[in-house]
């Protein structure tokens, strides 16, 4: 039976916890954060504390806390022999002020009150020996059938590509909400082309999948899509877009 | 029993004689195409003419052609009583140059040999009289119950707000699968995290679901991510995208 102490209360460490509630192999003995309050979620199922010295030895500790808090969280338990992880897509394992360092990164975006099923999630681990590895790839194995072991350049890289099919995605999707708002249409319109856009992933490479007028150097019409778009921020959008296509497929035209 | 013609036989044609077919109170009677060869996947299932004068007379008319080809393709049923309507997003009904105008526009994009299930496409229609919209409903709504009469304007902004959501989506999500390349990574660890970006628009608008560094102006992160970015190009989009989600959150910051 392998123990984890979860420190951090908020939106991933409440998905983790519920996730490795449902194991048997692994179990979470306790949670650390900085307030009461914030413990409230787990106070009934295990031991919580706000106070770092009563922290109890685990095999993992999990740090499920905001980029900037990893050092000094780290720090905490920086003397324990259990194996230190953070859960940063972007954080180097070198941030980790503790003897033995490893990483726990759920490739996903997490929404507070929003559950999960982490069986498909991507969990990419990280250590810096194969024993502790292996003990990461077992315990992510417990919750999640996506288990993969990568490097810190890896994990950088997949984090920024994160940020362009997530946030920069969903910032286009809140664009074609904008633009449906302004001519009193439903954002609901376009919900089965987003749909769409997504399932044809399943039989085609994004690349070969591309259609619209900047793959067709179609002038006129992308002429009177910048003509239709009011804000200089949505016309600089469109025409970079549009040209970051087009230089895509530039031999192919 | 509603007859309709149609012209035209590439992929938006070949999915709506797909759905008709399933129809019983609507019968495609005939394709026109300019090839025989283009014409292949009709020809045992109805009247195919490769010959102007030949096209016969039905209710409805429509042409499944390129926006380029509009003008020409409606000039060939001028002199027909029934309703001529395009199929595009982005062209006038005004095009038409045939006495009775119509649009009848699928908002989704469609692949060639992919199956697609008409019933939750929006199809919407337009036209010059109250008769022809309740016309264009009635045939519309034996495919889709998702049938809405827009006008001119919405539509063009409907097609704008699409190219947003499906053509520059897309392209974001091949710069993901790009950058994942480059370190030897599947894009398969990208597609659950895609999918619960459109998973999240069932419960929250795209506005109040945005995350990642730009949303928290996260500047660190930022600047490690425009520097990982080695073509020029993708650093904009990465400097753009990200200044764009700034700005809609600006006065929250």
């Amino acid at each position: 039976m392998h123990s984890i102490v979860l420190l951090g209360s908020g939106n991933v460490a409440h998905h983790l916890f519920d996730a490795f509630s449902k194991v048997n192999s692994v179990t979470i003995t306790q949670v650390y954060g900085r307030t009461e309050a914030s413990l409230a979620h787990f106070n009934k199922k295990c031991s919580v504390t706000t106070n770092p010295s009563q922290i109890q030895d685990a095999t993992v500790y999990l740090l499920a806390v905001n980029d900037d808090a990893i050092i000094e969280v780290s720090g905490l338990v920086k003397n324990k022999k259990g194996l230190v992880c953070h859960t940063s897509g972007a954080v180097s394992l070198k941030n980790l002020i503790t003897a033995r360092k490893g990483v726990f990164y759920p490739l996903q975006s997490f929404t507070k009150n929003q559950g999960i099923d982490f069986k498909n999630i991507p969990i990419c681990v990280e250590a810096e020996t194969n024993t502790d590895i292996l003990l990461l790839q077992e315990i992510a194995s417990t919750i999640s059938n996506n288990v993969h072991a990568i490097n810190s350049d890896q994990r950088r890289k997949l984090h920024l590509a994160a940020v362009f099919v997530n946030n920069f995605t969903n910032h286009l999707f809140q664009k074609g909400a904008e633009i449906c708002q302004q001519e009193g249409l439903s954002f609901e319109l376009l919900k089965p082309l987003i749909q769409e856009t997504v399932d044809k992933l399943h039989d085609l490479a994004p690349k070969a999948a591309q259609t619209g007028p900047a793959r067709r150097n179609d002038t006129n019409t992308m002429q009177r899509h910048l003509d239709e778009l009011k804000h200089p921020l949505d016309k600089k959008l469109y025409q970079l877009l549009s040209e970051s296509i087009k230089n895509t497929y530039e031999k192919e035209l």
